[in-house]
């Protein structure tokens, strides 16, 4: 891509970190006042959408592109929010000027989904029928209430029709709903480390990690901000198992193997290998920055998604509606989401006529390789964005 | 192994279940009186292992085979031990009349490992330094400290040598470490679903079940006894956890699938998917028969184990002492301790010079299958024992 020179200026991003960053960003919100129908029956009677974007959106309108993001992330996916931030956002690696989504050619947008922690409203969020946090009464939201709170969010930013909507993992799952929800507002779908549905074994995980949040007493039942307190074990063991699932075995036995922290054996229960020390630290920092009622929302929204159930566990003709062009991507050391299972969404989109595309890229990095530099999967992305020309695309254009 | 004839009246035993079952057995303990030095540096002043015994001793104590138990296994490998029992012991769809591991020929004697919590010394008992329960100074303990007491107990039972050691799993380990430690002592090492060591992932998973048990507040540093309570939540999950490592995905969704347990998605945090309501069982019904510090003990003897680390990390040279011929099974759907884990041991064994048979048996139920009576499995375990002719061996006898 880098032969692809930009053909609008970027506005408000000075480049702190290189020439490649959309540098500094800040965040915007978006309120909504009508209310929102969710799938469980009830309704958000009004709600924000905090955002950032990157790049310039053309005359036309036809530029834009969506990111939706994974179970922990958040609206921050590229560039910095301050000049002292250390890191990037969460997909920096891919989103900015010259990089596979180019913010050089494209408007790329990122929200934080309803429920979130991080600004859009969610359980930490003042229910206006109380005038306290929702907390465990904010309700259980799908991955189709989501993708009908972005698609208000589109018409609210002036847009039509989405040139690309893209998403690993959790956010593959919300661009198979888009392309099923608003085929004509989606003209290419990203779905990357994803699945159709969640096996058995992924619900089971979900499981083991809620049982560690509300189990915890200092959970309360959701109610720990009132109390004063933090599910903070509950959330820490439920973000440790999450890691060893984002991670392949190979992934782990390449960064860690059987490493001991201190050179030798202690005979005790504290650290002894690295994998350990490693496994704790990212479920204590996780707690700092992460909601577990939140957190329990999006094992939910994964857990109930499967488009197919209403088609008679028809995938195919679950996504007969879709109108996008499709990128499937997986990763071969992914356990999580493994390729059989991209696989399974790319057999039904090539049975219902459908024109995809597919790269099953080649790493050991299991499911968190869709958030790496990987140079294959960064190409394979690159390539299927240049190719992106929205002045062919029929339909679109400012709302 | 059906056309076999009984050479040896089963005694003590009445057949309560069937034909092939060995009928009601009654624990026995042997108590040791001197010192056991363990790996930690510490030493068991004096201890206790209970164990069962089925079949009967011949003359020239010569068919005794020892069984060793996985993490939450124990001495009641088979049998009843009452009347009103309704579930055998965990091992007996192998061990019985006729069964693969046949006590109409051999003498098998199962033990509860030192720092278990059914009978044997262990966190549960009393420490004679201080008169009150080991709870958490319960020394930690190595599948070479396991391994010594057993050898203790063969000779407190009057045997010189084992016929076969047998084991899966964990027990697979004690296996391994029996061919290295006492080669003379055991003419045929069975390893079943093993592995030479854990992989970083297998400790991850350790150490999430560990940090669930003690960061539970009710825990008490594991001063639970003392302080009238249980870590249930801890143990609960480290099992729920467990299980889901003890199934693959394919028995999952076999067994389990997405099926909803009310027939209908209910958008809360009760019980939905039956996966769910399978693993809070298993949870919830592990807490009232488990000890969570001997639970802790076990993964740490898991964690611990690595005959090969002492020589350069070379398998070959740390089995080169072993004279045992061996049997190595694998389970082709068992992610836990997967096939290529198995192939590890037989290349190792192979190299060294060693007279190994491998099976790698076709099946869906993951790690667990190695409890299971699964045709082809049995077969292969039946046909290995029955080709176990003591008559032939050298060094058999009694002490």
């Amino acid at each position: 891509m880098s032969e692809v020179a930009p053909k609008i200026a970027i506005t408000g991003a000075v480049d702190v970190a290189s020439n490649h960053s959309v540098g500094i960003v800040h965040p915007q919100t978006a309120i909504f006042t009508a209310p929102l129908a969710l799938d469980c029956g009830r309704s958000l009677p009004r709600y924000a959408l905090v955002y950032e974007t990157y790049g310039q959106l053309n005359e036309a309108g036809s530029n834009a592109v969506l990111i939706c993001h994974a179970l922990s992330g958040d609206h921050h996916a590229a560039g910095f929010n301050a000049e002292t931030e250390r890191k990037p956002g969460w997909w920096d690696s891919a989103i900015g000027p010259g990089k596979p989504i180019d913010t050089s050619r494209f408007f790329v947008v990122c929200l934080n989904n309803l429920g979130g922690c991080k600004g859009s409203t969610g359980p930490l969020s003042i229910d206006p029928t109380t005038d306290k946090p929702y907390g465990p009464d904010f309700p259980i939201v799908t991955v189709r209430d989501w993708v009908h709170a972005q698609h208000r969010l589109m018409q609210y930013l002036g847009l039509s029709r989405w040139a690309a909507v893209i998403g690993g993992s959790l956010g593959g799952m919300q661009v198979l709903q888009w392309s099923i929800s608003y085929p004509e507002a989606i003209a290419h779908a990203v779905v990357i480390a994803a699945a159709p549905k969640l096996s058995a074994q992924n619900i089971a995980f979900n499981e083991v990690a809620r049982q560690a949040i509300i189990t915890d007493p200092e959970f309360h039942g959701g109610r720990y901000a009132e109390a004063g307190t933090l599910p903070r074990r509950g959330l820490m063991l439920a973000r440790m198992l999450g890691h060893i699932t984002y991670l392949s075995d190979d992934a782990m036995r390449a960064k860690f193997g059987r490493e001991l922290r201190a050179g030798q054996v202690n005979y005790g229960f504290d650290v002894e290998f690295q994998v350990e020390s490693y496994l704790r630290y990212q479920g204590t920092s996780f707690v700092d920055r992460f909601d577990a009622n939140t957190y329990l929302l999006m094992t939910k929204a994964l857990d109930y998604f499967d488009p197919a159930h209403e088609c008679g566990d028809d995938l195919m003709t679950a996504l007969a509606p879709a109108q996008a062009d499709f990128l499937v991507v997986s990763f071969t050391s992914d356990w999580r989401f493994a390729p059989m299972r991209s696989r399974e969404i790319v057999r039904a989109l090539l049975a219902a006529g459908k024109r995809v595309s597919y790269a099953e890229i080649e790493s050991n990095h299991g499911h968190d390789a869709f958030l790496m530099n990987i140079p294959y999967y960064h190409r394979v992305l690159a390539g299927y964005m240049a190719n992106i020309n929205w002045a062919l695309e029929p339909q679109a254009g400012v709302l």
